[in-house]
């Protein structure tokens, strides 16, 4: 195993070391609970908290700023993070409206932020909420979910979620609104090659010369079906069908498509990937109002991609064009 | 070789129709000469070309927008744009004003830009400059240039210039401005694994399972040493140690900190590397005024990060927070 590491223990620390040392002015972190949260005030907002495993980078953490989440909680590599620092992290950044926690759907995740609303409601506060976003139709249930899992559709909730709490919404407002957004999107992805974990040191499952996995999770979990390697149309279209025959989206919808890779694609193939999504969309009459292309909730150096759709309304637009001041940028 | 690809022939163009089919609003392309090209309208300022070889995306084709480039010029995979498509950008996107070719140092790029420069004068206009970009302290010469290669670097001179131009500078004090920029940045990267062009299907060059090139060009091509994979302080230290040593900066200096990404590295090992190089900063009392982690100028698939330092002045902090409009960003 060849990474930009030290010890395969310190690499979540290590990480969130250098987001902080990157944004200092922006950025807190709280080194032992692996907690990031917003250092600039705010005030009359519910406040918005992710978090899962760490290895899906930019998500969770380097979403934190004005206009999405005001806190993650970072897992040790592809395992939930702990009940303490997610109760730390929700009686830090409430300011007295409550919180909301956007979760993706994995078993541990899950439990780890039901445990935490409990404790939190018996002694006595921030209120808090939770929505479970679960966009992936590649299967049902999986190795790590009943029922479907959340994938990168999730960066659509905190997105439009996060730019609705800055207006002032209250908690329920802005959980019913994660759920409309969790309604009205779909994501499928697929693996070229595994991903490894630093601390195992080798990849996560066994893709052979010739074989992808369509339908793959985000912890290299197994999807619909183990099949042979297949030129960009082919694979990108069998992503893009499952994702449209299932909302079922349809002629007339206007939707934002995200083409998100999986960590270890280069974003060129991404934009390959995204131009053989506009045609199937343009001959189905489907209106693509904005298009999302980058490595959005990946899988360490997973190969692959996955195509979201999410169907869109004026509210979903004008939030998501909402500015953000965010760790993952360019500029 | 397993890519989200179709025929290793139609790489570039697909990948080019798929960035104009996501910004369809600001991004023209004539797809038979590779030219992308900005469409929102602009006057009074000298326009901003740079171009090279494919396979080092999002530079340059994604950095064409308010704020940077008014062109690029995109080769095949690893080989020079051509003559006429140099000379057509060039007069598609000059108002008046006239065009400065920001161009990497490899020989073939350079000849070709120093080419359309002859016949655009030859032929009447528009005026032109040149700026040719060296940042890497790698080698002395290489492969593919006599002289230093240029490399991340460049994205700091497109992002400070196309600031300038927006700003109404003439082609003169653009130059000038290049020249300072370029004279003020050093780099050095590094492989852990080599990239796989499209056309030859197999890896540019060989690296043995506990090897690492240090110094590698953005083709794969050689640097300073073939050494055994070591941990993420020792890498990091000797590119950041041969990039303070070059210039040389010294403490009291204050920078901008790039850490480029070549392809295929995860986000997440970036961020490592960006700590590692913020401690050995602070320690020599250097400040790092902003921090720029993501994949800006890379080389298909390879693994491997680069490091860049640019020493600042007012002028430079004041350019480099000028607000872009490309299309490569997250929202």
């Amino acid at each position: 195993m060849k990474k930009i590491i030290n010890k395969p223990e310190d690499v979540v620390h290590e990480m969130l070391k250098g987001l902080q040392d990157s944004r200092p002015e922006t950025i807190g972190l709280i080194p032992e609970k692996r907690i990031v949260y917003r250092k600039d005030p705010y005030l009359n907002k519910v406040a918005i908290i992710s978090g899962s495993g760490s290895g899906h980078e930019p998500d969770q953490a380097f979403y934190v700023g004005r206009g999405m989440l005001d806190a993650a909680c970072a897992g040790p590599v592809f395992a939930a993070p702990t009940l303490d620092a997610i109760v730390d992290a929700a009686r830090m950044v409430d300011k007295g409206m409550g919180v909301l926690f956007l979760v993706k759907n994995y078993t541990g995740d899950r439990a780890y932020f039901e445990m935490a609303s409990e404790m939190l409601e018996f002694e006595g506060g921030p209120s808090v909420d939770t929505v479970i976003i679960n966009d992936d139709v590649a299967v049902k249930d999986s190795t790590f979910t009943a029922g479907r899992r959340g994938v990168a559709g999730a960066i659509f909730v905190y997105k439009i979620v996060g730019a609705k709490s800055e207006e002032g919404a209250n908690l329920g407002e802005l959980k019913g609104l994660a759920y409309r957004v969790n309604d009205n999107v779909r994501t499928m992805g697929f693996a070229l090659k595994p991903c490894t974990t630093p601390e195992k040191g080798s990849p996560t499952f066994d893709l052979g010369p010739q074989e992808i996995e369509v339908g793959v999770g985000l912890h290299g979990e197994p999807g619909r079906e183990r099949t042979t390697y297949k030129r960009a149309n082919t694979i990108i279209k069998t992503l893009t069908d499952a994702v449209l025959e299932d909302l079922p989206f349809s002629g007339g919808d206007e939707v934002a498509l995200m083409v998100n890779g999986l960590g270890g694609t280069p974003i060129g193939e991404l934009y390959i990937a995204a131009g053989i999504t506009h045609d199937i969309l343009k001959n189905k009459h489907i209106r693509v109002h904005k298009t999302y292309v980058n490595n959005y909730c990946t899988s360490l150096d997973m190969e692959g991609c996955s195509v979201s759709l999410l169907r869109l309304n004026e509210d979903f637009k004008r939030l998501l064009a909402y500015p953000v001041d965010i760790p993952i940028s360019y500029f």
